[in-house]
């Protein structure tokens, strides 16, 4: 059975759903963390250690969990040694979703059906290398014959988006578009917020003096996206604590933070508070989709923060609550200038009743117009997956879900897209099996491909995307 | 296998179980919202609108995540329009129990097998509004029909319970029993809360110039609802702050409130607590059984609530912390006058644990005195059911289960209960398949017949129940 | 099917897995509250009552759930009469976990294939005292019939370990360590405090005037206890408040509590804050495992507490969030001496999300050096297993886990490492069944024998465990 045509399919309705109506269907990744310039350049990986190990901390995390040395993760080992240390690695992670992604990558990529071993690793490392060399494995062809159409990037306010306008040009076969993320620009507490400053001057050629003069150009920066395309903004709230104040109160923090005075807690919260307000109001206007990742806790490992920096595998998850805050938020939107469509996902699963309590409460218009995002980061696993989608079916219609995306900062990671439709294909064969749900193919096909295409097509609102 | 005479149920101990023991038991339904007025008045639907869609913000809520213009759900549309809405909104709820309970009610009420969806919409109306006309669809007959014993309804300390009175005269197939319900008491901080207090006057004659007397004339109300076979309270604990006071601080408190002087949280809080610890005083002395309904978040959509007002589907829920005060309250009353039998409810499904664990802590002389409740509103899923279930038995002993209640406003709503019973039959015969359970159909039926019927019977002890 | 030689098991290899590679393992109880003395002192059990009832309060929960009066579960009813009252609630407790361990310790101890109720009750009760009169059902027979081969008990620092010394003189088939849990010293505020001091005065005969001579001392009994043979230290961490001092702080906050003033909130945090930073040193320079349980509620109920002192059947659960000051302790260990080996196991099941993120920023050097408890007292079913299990494959190497413990205080209780090991096979057999693990009854043998005894052998470093 392992990873054969039908692996994670046990019924008959579970496998037509997914041969008939999942398997073929083009992918729209509306969330990930490709680099337009690598996409753009069009370059061959140099090994499967550049391709698979560079900048994927799911692997780094497994690999210290099993008693591998730094030096063969982040550190100065040859990439041979560091590809040996993660083949070790794979016999010890059966039962986690990197055992299913590896061979699945291995199989669908590169035609490899033996399992990745210390024994068979350097078998694999000629030929895959062999096959990386190939203009196949080009990034592009890579994404091209993955049945990629639309892929969005997550891009900062200041970002000049040059290779997003270059690929617009030049690359037929799919789009890449942009998505506005300005966590640096509520990050006002960070170190790095005026050098920030800076830099969104430098970009718009505009002095920013004040509070007012941020929001003028944040404003113009999200008219700047909407013309290359970008249809969805993105936010990372690992702590909400909604604490609302007037604009003049505003000013007055943001030229505290100017003059290098050190902000209170509920200064940082009223400027955050009213940033991400006037930012929501925004996104309504354009009809884009609000996204917001919450409660990640980050960088908990103080000697390796300062060793490599963030987003290296020392992030943890928020378990405070969260109804209070996020309810002012959402509330003040609708009450004001109107809620755009917003996907909430929280890397805490035990959030997900009362995300999908709450957004229940704000749904108009739009169908599907709020939704639970997929199973985030460490929840990207069949069982966060089955909680999710089941989660979601409960409390709302499950019919108009925009699916799978990957978030990844790999290129192999489409395969991920065929797991969650196994995943998706079998629940639904389940409800079916039970007499929960009837045994209408047109009607069950439909909602498969929705879920699969269509739904993220319609709901984005990309220009031509079918 | 869509609804049919086997659904939800897997193997052969299941099907036995719900079929030999199940099925057939008469239902007690300890708790919903019906109109006792309405009951009594016993009138036809005018059509299946009126019976399914007045009130209904399970409903309405899946309507508006479909993009449905208000008008159409709460609005002035007509009767067919808002059928044909939610008619086209049916296939789109695969997945969600209300896709089951709607084909479930359509055939068990009305023997009607095709899927609900625009094209069947106008026959469905036709021949579903033909039968509401019939005498069979009387209010009263739906619940006769379905073999119904108990219905406890949800009543105010100010409530006559007049239509309770005549009902005892006029209707031999059923009882209809008040349930206690004082959340305008404990509401210090509602704005109608003065107004509230006048009702009770008039509903006495007697006056409220304090504390002492709100509480003398609680008491009475208590008298005056177990003479006419009330033998359950209610609350809704949307926030539990546990905070004690004296009651010379509570006579203060109250006096600030008739005065129209703002409480603080701490007031409010204290004032709460000790008409709270008071009042479970009284349901112990007359062996009710108290239900607290924990952790709702209400009305998080301030322009529908002002259009709408409470109860419309604009409701989230609570994740705060709930064991240090809860376990405050219910030791309280256990080193006081003792503590009633109790059920707790959390629309949180993440309370369940903590709610099981702490209600261990207080369980004597009364087989299964401290209940978890049935899966609650959000959580009224198969999926919550076997949560609910599975966490009840792994920490208590289910056998002693008071089982399943409709908790609902619709007439129709009966069949919820099957549901129930299946789903409960097929977890049992999960346990034997695998070898947990012994394969005793005598025990296991047993077990069944007392969750489906005989324990509530037993435990709420009901005059003549049986 | 009924606990016969398959029940928990649905496939084949599920079935192989259990019957050729975990059944016959070896068991490490690597935590325990088994008394030395008892163990010593070797002597036969009075009759069922004595090993099944006196201070199994998991028993005692169920039986006031069935209403069985105090006096017959730890009043001064006869143990015939307390054993009749447990044989009446069991047939009550199907679904329980109580219901399979009482069944499966009936058959693999006593050869008893019966059902225990009413009716069979004086049967089993002859037959079970007369075979606990035998020599193979003192007390270290049954360890050693068992096939342990290491018990980790749960020691106090004050403790002689005379017990541990003279077993480990007497005792050849297995060996019985001490394991170091110091929770009386970082108890600053209970009433036994001081008291406790003078215990650990006269058992090293030193003198405490500081809070420096008590971490000496505490240092000295982490020596001692390490020569004989401890290599695990636990902590009951009931609610988390990380709050850090300098020394000067806590010299201050320990010579107020002798001087018998009390102490502030946070005094007590900056005092087990600083304490127990400064044990996890001693943990980590000495390659211990430290385990923490986290989130325990106790004594809720206190009647009962001022009848029967803790540990009694009447704690709850914490559900206030963790992940902060985890991380602070955690971290500051790391980012200082180094953070030893680390188990956390918390009582709050919701917890596990953040407690796999959190440790994973931790990992490093050592396979599998961070884990997450198996389920422990509430969660110690099969649904707990299947969740911490899943968990803890989802978001680390399940691979190095070191499996089951039984935190008993029951001689009879090993039978839970047969059922643990059946939930892991037939969780493996899953996998491969769905085809996320591949058929290599090598690999997957190897991970079996590994979480069934090898991990533990290998992970704690016991000397001569193989």
């Amino acid at each position: 059975m392992f990873l054969n045509d039908d692996f994670l399919l046990s019924t008959d309705t579970a496998r037509t759903l997914f041969h008939q109506h999942a398997k073929d269907m083009p992918i729209i990744d509306y969330h990930c963390h490709l680099d337009p310039k690598e996409i753009y350049e069009n370059k061959h990986f140099r090994n499967l250690t550049e391709a698979w190990l560079s900048g994927d901390h799911y692997k780094w995390r497994l690999m210290r969990a099993n008693g591998i040395p730094e030096s063969h993760i982040t550190g100065d080992a040859s990439d041979y040694d560091k590809f040996m240390a993660w083949a070790v690695t794979v016999p010890k992670t059966v039962g986690n979703p990197l055992y299913s992604w590896t061979h699945l990558e291995l199989r669908r990529f590169f035609g490899i059906h033996e399992q990745l071993n210390e024994e068979s690793a350097p078998r694999i490392w000629e030929e895959v290398n062999a096959k990386l060399a190939t203009s196949a494995f080009q990034r592009r062809n890579i994404i091209k014959n993955a049945n990629v159409r639309i892929v969005c990037t997550t891009d900062d306010p200041a970002d000049s988006l040059e290779y997003h306008q270059l690929l617009k040009k030049e690359e037929q076969d799919f789009q890449v578009l942009p998505a506005f993320r300005p966590d640096k620009a509520l990050d006002i507490d960070a170190p790095g917020f005026t050098d920030w400053l800076r830099r969104l001057e430098q970009a718009t050629g505009k002095e920013i003096l004040s509070y007012a003069s941020l929001v003028d150009i944040l404003q113009q920066r999200v008219n700047f996206f909407h013309e290359q395309g970008c249809r969805l903004s993105d936010h990372a709230l690992d702590i909400l604590r909604y604490q609302a104040g007037d604009s003049e109160a505003v000013e007055k923090i943001f030229a505290k933070r100017l003059a290098g005075v050190e902000l209170s807690q509920e200064e940082i919260s009223i400027y955050r508070t009213e940033l991400l307000s006037t930012l929501i109001g925004f996104y309504h206007e354009k009809d884009w989709t609000m996204q917001l990742h919450l409660h990640a806790y980050r960088n908990n490992n103080t000697p390796m923060f300062n060793r490599l920096g963030p987003d290296t595998g020392y992030d943890g998850l928020n378990d405070l609550p969260l109804t209070g805050s996020l309810s002012q938020l959402l509330d003040r939107a609708e009450s004001g200038p109107g809620l755009p469509k917003t996907i909430l996902y929280s890397l805490n699963p035990n959030d997900y009743p009362s995300l999908l309590a709450l957004m229940g409460c704000y749904q108009k218009d739009t169908p599907g117009k709020l939704q639970l995002g997929s199973g985030w980061w460490y929840n990207d696993t069949r069982n966060g997956m089955r909680q999710q989608l089941t989660l979601f079916a409960d409390n709302s219609l499950l019919a108009h879900f925009v699916g799978m995306l990957t978030d990844s900062r790999s290129f192999l990671s489409y395969t991920r897209h065929e797991y969650f439709r196994r995943v998706l294909c079998e629940l639904i064969g389940e409800w079916t099996e039970r007499g929960e749900a009837p045994d209408d193919m047109e009607l069950l096909g439909q909602m498969v491909e929705g879920i699969a295409y269509h739904n993220a097509s319609v709901y984005f609102r990309f220009q031509s995307a079918d």
